[in-house]
């Protein structure tokens, strides 16, 4: 069927059913918080109830058929972001570790969202079964986030990603439903294999079962919550902090190649040249930051590891720290901002820009000028073997304009709060580019608690428009959207 | 001639001619510098003479035949600019005003690039001569800038501002030569027409010949400079601020306009798009600055007054100061910021990166949220009865994004020297888009006297690239300019 205006009530039973899934999936958390017994185990089984009732009622009772066009696509991403952040925000509320609404529902979709900005000034006080949850949501935002980049993306046609579509694995299917359900459950499968290995490490490594679980989560998603007030400084252990680093790594990879690699192909990294972008990039950072933090007086040892840890916590958009990089010099500092605008590999759970955008932009620049030079010769850009369209270039620079004219609106609407210019425009972009934590007022060793109210909505927003890439939002907003 | 590489001897012998021009217009200040005799006339009229026999040399000696294509016409502008500055930077070396070479070329690049940014901690010691010939440097680049963008950049089919060929006064050859010289006189005609009628209101409201000129010339050039320590606050004279007020809101218009205007037709303003928008944003900003000020305590007339003054002042970037808008709130700080980044109208003495781009820009940005519902249907651009080329909209992107990366790379630049965020920031900005004062370390009450040495560098770099629109310069950066 051809429709050419949206189906809302298909939308809001495929929400409800996104909702039954997270409702099933808070099990764990259930269990968790019934082995601590904290006193936070029932307003979490109710939170699960109320979400799996929810849920169930949205699908079973909304009349009209599940059948999904690629307009629909886009509603049905946001408002099950924004489902799963709202229903996410009731374990926080039930059990009173977050009283507030505006701050539970902050916390919970800066976890689905993988960006990991808190309001919460002492960790360590809470629940485990809450601390728990707070993980689980990155995983399952994350989950969510890579399906949504490799399999719904390209379909919707959305942010120049259509380059990625025959990288993706799984079954070619032309309706949404088969191709995304094929190749999500192979994708949750590598997902959920590269989280056991870390989590197998870690405990390798001395963290307990818990804190392993709970770390593993916030990394492979690239999200950043930690069940502790100091994040991973927190631990000693050079060990620990290596890998963790390797996986944040690993967690900003596009997830097709590490399919291809389990598949006995590891080459078809090498492959890539967004792969090959990615780990330059990284690779120059590492070592900028550890003849910086060299300069500074550190030993050879935990400059490179902090080099290569604060690198790998923005440059994946994951936000953990084991150093105040605001006491950094300032080049590190802009360095580290920069990093963040770029963010991970598409098709990986990291946010920001994504590095396949930033190379086409910087090829782009260069074909600019040639054509001054030459206005009659075209010059197409290759990534790779690959060229890429002309229509593809322009929504990606139309992507870039939109991320900077958005950044800047939000700054002065931050500005206009009373927060100073650094916090304003650090905050968010670390909101709106899903890494947590920025400088000034919202540094690494601050949280958001300070924000005022209608900051935490405005930062709230720019966390999900930024995990969906701002299109899937913001076409919502147009007129043309809505009408037939 | 369809030549396919550059001719450099041409290209040296119209900057020779070009700096025989600075040279003849040198003669002003060295009557000026005679007239007040603080001792700096020698220096001066040494200056005056090395310019002249260098030009001359240059013009008379190189081979070749003046015979020039657009391709030329990029290292023209690039060299002449440059040329100036260096020589601009004499006087202030042979009087001993800057005795740094460093110092003295940025205080004459800025001059030039009507930027406005000084070295200088107490520009009222100095010697009369120099006063003047610091704000006649920016007179002169006011002039070369309009030519610049009215005729050159049009024909050098740059900048997406092909739209505006057509508003261009003049004859329409299409040699280089004859177009440029019949608009140039032109609009020096207009451009003489209206800094003597800012002079006349300025001296009416009691302010001497000499500092009438000097702000006369940092006016309609929207260049900066002043002759005063505390800049415009040093007048207390609210007729004067008002004056100034409405000449910088007229010298960030373009000035065919004032051209159609003088010839008996003002309607041509109204039917302009762009001047619709510049209009309405510096409107809506006077009303938000005047809250803002009102809400802090002042007054309603200082309250307008400075609000006027101030958006003027950023949003031509001017860059004069009637107030200390550091001590403003955060908001407004931020407003001011992106306000410096938009800039004048095409065709205007001002900086930033025009209203023409930031107007196609946001039509762009909401096109492009419609494809993502219609992607079949084409979705024109248009500006007032002008449909937008797909050309010029993808050029203005990749200008955008030019700006924007040069930026960052720049910010980056100057963090490494040890500044601080803000100061790396607006320093940035504040130079590149041509306005003078930035924030933190270089805000509206300081200087750029503390920046390192090699910071001084970079930022005379940018004011450069910024004046001529980023791809004048860059476009000589690339091999393919070079090849035949």
């Amino acid at each position: 069927m051809n429709r050419h205006f949206i189906n809302p009530t298909a939308v809001l039973r495929l929400v409800g059913l996104i909702l039954m899934m997270l409702g099933a999936g808070m099990v764990f958390t259930v269990i968790v918080a019934f082995i601590f017994a904290d006193g936070d185990q029932w307003g979490i089984t109710l939170s699960m109830a109320i979400t799996l009732v929810l849920g169930f009622s949205m699908w079973k009772f909304l009349p009209g058929e599940m059948d999904l066009t690629a307009r629909d696509g886009f509603a049905a991403v946001t408002f099950g972001w924004l489902g799963m952040s709202i229903v996410g925000a009731l374990p926080y509320l039930f059990t009173g570790a977050i009283p507030c609404v505006t701050d539970a529902l902050f916390e919970s979709a800066s976890g689905f969202t993988t960006t990991g900005a808190s309001i919460l000034t002492d960790i360590e006080s809470l629940p485990h079964g809450i601390l728990f949850w707070r993980s689980f949501t990155h995983w399952i935002g994350g989950m969510g986030i890579i399906v949504f980049s490799i399999a719904i993306l390209p379909f919707l046609g959305v942010g120049g990603m259509q380059m990625f579509k025959a990288e993706a694995p799984g079954p070619t299917a032309d309706k949404l439903t088969p191709r995304i359900r094929g190749t999500a459950e192979i994708l949750w499968g590598v997902y959920v294999l590269v989280s056991a290995a870390q989590a197998a490490l870690l405990m390798f490594g001395g963290m307990d079962w818990f804190d392993s679980l709970c770390h593993t989560f916030g990394t492979v998603a690239t999200g950043g919550f930690s069940t502790k007030n100091t994040s991973i400084a927190f631990y000693q252990s050079p060990y620990i902090h290596y890998v963790i680093t390797v996986f944040m790594f690993i967690a900003g990879i596009n997830f097709s190649l590490h399919f291809w690699a389990i598949r006995g192909r590891p080459g078809k990294y090498l492959e890539s040249p967004e792969f090959k972008f990615y780990a330059l990039m990284i690779g120059i950072s590492v070592v900028i930051l550890s003849a910086l933090n060299l300069f500074r007086g550190q030993p050879f040892e935990p400059a490179f590891r902090d080099a290569a840890f604060q690198t790998c916590a923005i440059a994946t958009t994951t936000g953990y720290a084991t150093a105040d990089f605001e006491l950094w010099q300032p080049l590190a500092q802009v360095w580290l901002v920069s990093l963040m605008l770029i963010g991970g590999m598409a098709g990986s759970t990291g946010g920001g820009m994504k590095t396949a955008r930033a190379m086409i932009l910087l090829r782009q620049a260069r074909v600019e000028l040639h054509k001054m030079v030459h206005p009659e010769t075209i010059y197409p850009i290759r990534i790779g073997r690959k060229s890429v369209s002309n229509e593809i270039v322009q929504n990606i620079l139309a992507f870039f304009q939109l991320y900077v004219m958005i950044a800047i609106f939000a700054t002065l609407f931050m500005a206009a709060l009373g927060l100073d210019l650094v916090t304003s425009l650090t905050s968010v972009i670390a909101c709106m580019s899903n890494i947590g934590p920025g400088l000034g007022e919202v540094g690494p060793t601050d949280n958001y608690a300070a924000i005022p109210m209608v900051g935490k909505w405005m930062l709230t927003f720019l966390m999900i428009v930024g995990r969906l890439e701002i299109y899937t939002v913001f076409v919502l907003l147009t007129k043309t959207y809505w009408s037939r």
